[in-house]
């Protein structure tokens, strides 16, 4: 309530942090300095990947998604916690990552990030019975949709996206595991989160995670670690390990079990390390699964092992009955203890 | 319960016009004379194109589905509903235009539209708690499988089907875009919603609309208009277009959330556009998923669509809460108004 | 509670016995003798084909999933019941069959089995509202993303596993149809169960069926026969039908429907043969979803089918309100009748 009456009084300064914070909430965290230096990472990402359509593709669908929100959502107090931006923003890095910088893909961004607002109140409705969230989801299922589309509609040019085949070559060889090199791809592990291929942003993640949360920045740093432990010990793709393509969806899952879902205690922190896990197998698995379209699985890896390790409800701290259906509640929770 | 009198009293005259109702329901219309004018413009439709077996199918699947029905469904207001037969029709018109005229077929055919009534009791009692309905699902689902099967079982002769493939060629240029021509596609998008190429029965389609209800028919044109721009715009496959068959589905969406499940006003008219619209891509994407599987979507894209526009139960018109299982109560309702 | 009491008093007799309980529970039997007869199949089986480390595989996967509940699950009477073993046997005989015997299959065997105990738990949450159960889609889901993996995972050697294909050759010719041949068919439609190619394996299985109930026994064997007379008249694959990969979900349907969630009757007689019937062209068509990735469709088809034959809740028997969330008291409800 207090939230809403501060946004009668200060709409621009509201208005600028809930959208900074929709940023943040990619990682789960909901402070606007968090969002502002993810949004430093990926212009600089962007820009030294010479593709800044991405960084202002993130920016415009980042605004889009929390237009939806307001032009028709009820529930005023998401918008407020920035829960509105944070699949937009993810559209808004995909769409130029993958397709080509022509009006039909700019017109697709904006239309496909308001829908993830939309989206997202339905698929946390049909969720709401198990408590859980859809995290993610909503940008995963959208974009997967229209990149799907951009192969049958010229119009999207989907020329970035791989070519669709039916079986990798056996490639593992040729991976660089010097120390130095390592610490590349982990960081990049990180990076990745927002679709960025650059080490130094990941760096800028990981502060602006340590900003909000240490334990976040933490179970980040971990996540990626183990992903790239075992996708070298089990032969993964070795250009996919370089470009930290193996550590993005772990190290979200590790953040979501580990100090999110969970409060910070040796239970959860078990719990964590096997969902961490048991997410780079499942991402290899979707790798497979969608060899054939081209498309990149995104953070669906993330969400679908999240969802596996949350349904249960197992006990994992001292809450009495699990309730995983709003991040923002719990990590509040956690706070008053 | 006076329905279910009627039908005691005069058994014959009301299976007919519950039978037709079930033409009618996949546009959701539950007057007879609509189903009649449905079935009339099949009729035309297969017999122009030299595929009698469409019509004749077209009319086993609706009896066998009903009757299935009759057999072990207990909610007897369902089947003088026409809700029984609706995906049977569907079921009837597909099987013959993608498989072989052989027994198995028919046979098949003759399984698959009973499987659908039940298989849609089972599909509606899953999507209760959120409140929507499974539409033609049922079939969509059921057709899948048996269509995908017929590349495992020679019996049943798959040969119209296209040849699976992992990408199409770009073929946009060579589409004639006069007037006339645009006027042929546009009313074809109308007819595929039955599988029939055919813009005589897009005519006799809209018409059958008309009499139950004109805003049926307008949204209905409307849909068929706007994808038609959209694909155009987008680039999509030439033939495809020519053929309407990126029509059908935004016809059924347009329809359903701009005149069933909300009633007729400007908020829902927006709505339903933005329905409309979003169908068009997920069209193009699901197509894709299909590429390799030499599959169609049929109505897939509007259950999808219609779903992810109903589920976050957004407030669009009078009626405090909105409950999207039932569109024969939800059409009731408006009338009462 | 006092098979807890029992456990505290004789833990080694007690675990035995469930984890056995866990071999028979795949086909529904809470007998451990009946356990006791699929393990000795299994072992028959695997040495006859000279694959041993199926069978020592099944056992691992066995135990590492009984143990996986002890760590994390609260109810214990699950674990008595044998509900924690049946995911993780199927685990452990389908990763030595499609993968390389290395220490990374053996490794991702474990944890894929203890994973299966959990998501179980997680699945039949999710399953609740509907009163279904997960059935064996555990082992299915998570089976398949590992296998799927292998394609990315160079170091699990997924080596066994076919080609992936877009279509398939029509290669019905040259199936022996002596009769001689179609019972040793029928008898292997019944041992793939467990992913075991042994005619002898088969005829085992039917006496440990028979062990525990009568009226399984007779399921088992006319779900392999339905499906055999179906895969024939409808032409499928010669290889499959003579290696009786038709045959072991329509086995797994009629038991479940037959005599498992419904009492033994003409009612539900005949809905179980329709439910069979259904499964044959359920496989059929995941057969070819799954051809682009050259994955079998383990019991899928089965969990599919059984969910479509349970979702509408139609009455079979005289119990009124129908609820098949848990078929070990389903059994004891049939019994004290």
């Amino acid at each position: 309530m207090s939230t809403i009456q501060s946004f009668i009084k200060q709409p621009l300064s509201v208005s600028v942090r809930s959208t900074l914070r929709g940023a943040g909430q990619v990682m789960f965290q909901q402070s606007a300095w968090t969002g502002l230096l993810f949004l430093v990472g990926i212009f600089w990402g962007a820009y030294e990947c010479h593709t800044p359509a991405v960084a202002w593709g993130a920016l415009v669908g980042l605004v889009a998604s929390t237009v939806a929100g307001m032009i028709i959502n009820e529930d005023f107090s998401q918008g407020i916690d920035g829960l509105w931006g944070f699949n937009g923003i993810l559209v808004g890095c995909a769409f130029p990552t993958f397709m080509g910088d022509c009006w039909q893909m700019w017109t697709a961004l904006i239309f496909c990030s308001m829908l993830t607002t939309w989206v997202r109140h339905g698929f946390n409705n049909v969720m709401a019975p198990w408590k859980v969230n859809s995290l993610t989801f909503p940008f995963v299922f959208c974009t997967w949709l229209f990149l799907l589309a951009s192969r049958y509609m010229f119009g999207l040019e989907g020329d970035e996206l791989s070519k669709p085949a039916l079986a990798v070559a056996d490639a593992t060889q040729g991976l660089d595991t010097s120390f130095g090199h390592l610490v590349i791809y982990w960081l990049k592990g990180i990076a990745q989160v927002f679709l960025i291929n650059s080490w130094v942003t990941g760096a800028i993640f990981l502060v602006g995670l340590a900003v909000c949360s240490r334990a976040a920045a933490v179970y980040a740093a971990l996540g990626s670690a183990i992903s790239l432990g075992l996708a070298v010990a089990f032969g993964a793709d070795a250009s996919d390990i370089a470009n930290g393509l193996f550590g993005f969806s772990p190290v979200l899952t590790a953040i979501a079990i580990g100090c999110t879902f969970y409060s910070v205690n040796w239970r959860s922190a078990l719990w964590a390390v096997a969902a961490t896990v048991a997410t780079v197998f499942i991402q290899a698995g979707m790798d497979a699964l969608m060899l054939p379209y081209g498309i990149p699985t995104l953070t669906g890896p993330f969400c679908v092992t999240t969802w596996l390790f949350l349904l249960p409800r197992y006990q994992m701290d001292r809450r009495p009955e699990p309730d995983h259906s709003d991040w923002v509640k719990d990590i509040e929770n956690q706070e008053n203890k």
